[in-house]
């Protein structure tokens, strides 16, 4: 498919976009309204890189919030529970659930990441043609398994209440979303770090070649848009997390499902350092 | 564990709750602040239902902000796409996931009815007591066939955009999702029903003795409540589906990420009437 396709499609997308405007990037944009069926491939760019981290900030959110319905549940998590599997009841439903997911074509996608990669069964349906942006090394790069030891042992315990509520399969399935939608913002990275390549690549060139790490990290961090991002993730958490009712007013004690700052925390100590661990990863191999 | 149990659980649970007052219900309670661990099962009030109620207006909320992520993707919905399988990639992503879930006990808490009851394995892990809430009845009460119809039939049409961005699986998870939240929140109707019966139970009983499903509906129908939940859902459509930014000001132009009139119809025209049909059909079992 590859180069011409991409250059066709590219022509279309702006065009589309450009006759809906700021209409498609709200959603808002109606069934009768627009069919994108002829545009196949997505075009990354800085802005639609942008973009697409602004919105899964909503999902991330919304999960929390969905995660936090549920107690602790903790024995989600313990072992031995299931006759014949070796692992937890969360892990029994992440994996089961990503080999159905693995086999109507999940992972085709280059922006998706399994948590248990190993022995994945392959994709039963036909093949959608994903735009090939990355570089091929970029399949090899996969954190899941520090993202799920984080997720496990710092992140849950910091806004979960305990208890048991007996929903141990609702709770490993918001576990589920919730991990996906981090792993897949934090493997977002590897976009942002070819998009940031291609607009420099001169620069990025000297610095992968000397395998300067602690030069790359430099040269991708940008302090006064992590503590933007930190600030709208609060935000977003407030204004998502409270509890919405038709009386005004009142505003002074807004109580939230999720503590703000955990969100705000979330990304401040985890989604963004580990991000540019991804980018790094990914521009050390970008010449290979 | 029966009845004694409860009645001690009941009393450690209003306990509980008189300590951990509002903050309980907003979920705001740090693992170290609560143990509920000792509190099995749950009560049903007139109050605990109604704010499960509003809780479930949230994550259908989110649930259709998180669909419209997604383009239509048609292929999600045709048939013969996975070999040896009849039935739609959808229905693959469905049936399969609800196995996963059905073996780690998702379906032992009443609240909780499957889209695709038949053939559906067992739990595999310990059962947890469940408050036993409502009457034996209850659990052969499933309209999940016609929520199935009503969703992919008429409410995906009428908010997601066309096109096929090829993420079939992961639309398909969303559908799952979100069916889930629509279904449970229909199927509350029964623990409605039943917390509506011990309030005024000799009103009931004569309607119910002679079938009299109108006079039924009518004693279960405030128009001016179904109103208010409808302007709610819309409010909260607004206030999840907004795209929020660290600026302030610029109210007047703001768009949405699901037209806010697309939640309000669902439940005006799908949720609370297929929740009262819920209510009707278990009322008219309730003395069997």
């Amino acid at each position: 498919m590859g180069c011409f396709n991409m250059m066709l499609n590219f022509r279309l997308v702006i065009l589309v976009l450009a006759i809906c405007g700021v209409r498609y990037r709200m959603g808002m944009v109606k069934a009768e309204e627009l069919s994108l069926e002829s545009v196949k491939g997505k075009v990354y760019t800085l802005d639609s890189v942008r973009e697409a981290l602004i919105r899964q900030e909503d999902t991330i959110v919304f999960g929390l919030i969905e995660r936090a319905k549920f107690l602790m549940n903790s024995r989600t998590y313990g072992g031995e529970e299931i006759p014949g599997f070796a692992g937890s009841l969360a892990e029994f439903v992440v994996k089961n659930t990503e080999a159905v997911q693995a086999k109507v074509g999940r992972y085709n996608n280059p922006e998706e990441n399994p948590f248990f990669p190993e022995n994945l069964p392959p994709s039963l349906v036909p093949s959608y043609s994903f735009t090939q942006f990355l570089h091929p090394k970029a399949a090899s790069i996969n954190i899941n398994k520090s993202i799920w030891k984080i997720y496990f042992e710092e992140l849950l315990p910091s806004f979960v209440a305990s208890g048991d509520d007996g929903n141990y399969a609702q709770t490993a399935a918001s576990d589920l979303s919730l991990l996906q939608a981090i792993s897949r913002r934090i493997h977002y990275g590897k976009f942002v770090a070819e998009v940031k390549f291609r607009e420099s690549a001169q620069q990025y060139e000297s610095l992968i070649r000397s395998e300067d790490k602690e030069g790359l990290m430099k040269l991708l961090t940008f302090e006064s848009v992590e503590e933007t991002v930190r600030k709208r993730v609060e935000k977003k958490a407030m204004v998502f997390g409270q509890n919405v009712t038709l009386k005004n007013g009142d505003e002074k004690n807004v109580t939230y499902k999720v503590d703000p700052s955990v969100a705000a925390n979330l990304y401040k100590n985890w989604i963004i350092p580990l991000t540019k661990d991804v980018q790094v990863e990914y521009l050390l191999h970008r010449l290979d």
